[in-house]
């Protein structure tokens, strides 16, 4: 039986993990499971940033410098929408908005999320099945001393400078066809080393996908997002502190603690491997800082071979 | 009082027109009631050719070169659709397109079209009272010998080189606000030199027009896009040919002939003065070829000093 590889994926983390299994296993037995929580409107347009972000990743187009958005691209369109009096806090530029626009046709046709996410990954020449969680629409909402926020507001034109004292996910989100199968049949679940809270945390909150993991026979080895106390990226420790948890590969784990079964942690926090395991799950320190494609696919082996999973010589 | 000065429009003929008027007149007492039946959806953006071929020009943005469009606009979006697999026979460049993604997200808002277009209107500068003849959808189909089409089917995918059998317009579309009482209590109306059928005739056909044209006290000038048996642009000779029109100032005249006073004709039709006159409406022989901007504001000249309004030294 081919070897068939589910990961649980956020965005910029995500896609830089993913770099690296698509080059220690073939692409075309992954199946990227992408959080949706983050999408949102923009000038009419339906954005979903976390599957731009792995899909242009994978492509080999993603813009370096921030990790999101198309390498060298204009912002022609975003110009003239500031001229005409429209609010741009939202960096859209020209190459992105086109994918924006095709899927905002497509699903105003009626065609599921999921459909047109494969149709540009194919666009694309992406091989690695990216499916988002739900084909419905899930919202992270953040409650923070201002009130409730939608997440692009807290995340961009806030810039992540409220605390967050509550997350919630509105829109109670069925799985997407094809995910609860895709995790019931896996060899190996991999849970990226993404924001445990706001990125893995709505797939989790999607119906099924919690059961689905406690249910796999696969093993579930999930990278630590926090290194040494902090995130690499974005507001995972900020947030893991206000929400209450142990801002460490510790808390992650815990907050896993029903599915997981392989927690892979950095060396500068290997004086953490009993406490992980005292969650229930085996530890792995490995170096896990993504510096280059080389460490990535380093980082992909190490998670693969802490599943028992052969990866490609 | 201050006259006001209604200019019926459809897309480029109309304004290289507007831009003689708004030289003769002052621009804020100038209302361009626009034909909208060429309107149409590409990549579920809701394009208005005419109204923004006319916002262009006035705004002095316009591609001097089509006539439509921005100047010096770059591509990068419809590039971007056509590597997506999208069918891009509709050309939408990048500021333009801006337009379109505004207008598109404001009607979805519930934001009626004239009001998106007097706000388009503001942010380009533009004085001339921009509108739609209707908020409501108007579709121009044509029969041709494959059977009824899309206006801009016709008009842009397949080249107006089909031969036109029959015209309708599709929905019941009644008058923008403001629209009938900017007939009713105009100084003088100008029917720009525009394809009569297509361009002015859905005008005509939006409920309450035809009426309000009839009884305005405001003399009624046509200026004639026909010259010497041609249009200068666009399928109008060979659409009136097809549907059994004299191909000829004096065929036009007909088709306005319940509410036109005076039609101003080009020299070379001189000869046709009578004919014209035969209609009912006085005919006014000039030079009515716009090659530059002394000349549209000549011909404005003209067709103002034929309905006896005051222009501005």
């Amino acid at each position: 039986m081919v070897a068939s590889i589910v990961v649980l994926c956020g965005g910029v983390g995500a896609a830089r993990f993913l770099e690296g299994v698509v080059r220690a296993v073939d692409p075309a037995t992954v199946t990227a499971i992408v959080n949706v929580a983050d999408d949102a409107e923009f000038h009419g347009l339906h954005v979903s940033p976390d599957i731009d972000t792995v899909l242009y990743t994978l492509a080999g187009v993603v813009d370096p410098v921030h990790g999101w958005g198309v390498r060298d691209d204009t912002h022609v369109v975003q110009d003239a929408l500031a001229r005409l009096g429209r609010d741009i806090w939202f960096q859209l530029g020209d190459r992105d908005l086109a994918t924006h626009l095709h899927r905002t046709a497509l699903l105003r046709e009626g065609v599921p999320l999921s459909e047109i996410t494969a149709r540009i990954a194919r666009s694309l020449g992406v091989r690695v099945h990216v499916a988002p969680s739900s084909d419905e629409r899930q919202a992270t909402m953040v409650r923070t001393d201002d009130g409730w926020l939608a997440f692009q507001d807290y995340f961009v034109r806030r810039r992540q400078r409220d605390t967050v004292r509550e997350v919630r996910f509105d829109g109670a989100a069925t799985a997407a066809r094809g995910v609860l199968e895709a995790i019931a049949d896996a060899s190996v679940v991999l849970v990226a080393p993404s924001n445990p809270i706001v990125s893995i945390g709505p797939i989790l909150a999607v119906k099924g996908v919690r059961d689905a993991l406690s249910r796999t026979r696969a093993p579930i080895v999930a990278v630590s997002p926090i290194i040494g106390g902090e995130a690499l990226k974005g507001p995972a420790a900020a947030m893991l502190a206000s929400l209450g948890h142990e801002v460490s590969p510790v808390g992650v784990a815990r907050l896993y603690s029903d599915f997981l079964d392989v927690m892979v942690i950095d060396e500068r926090d290997a004086a953490l491997v009993a406490q992980v395991e005292s969650s229930g799950a085996r530890a792995v320190v490995a170096p896990t800082i993504m510096i280059d494609l080389a460490a990535k696919e380093r980082l992909a082996r190490i998670a693969l071979d802490a599943a028992g999973a052969p990866a490609r010589a």
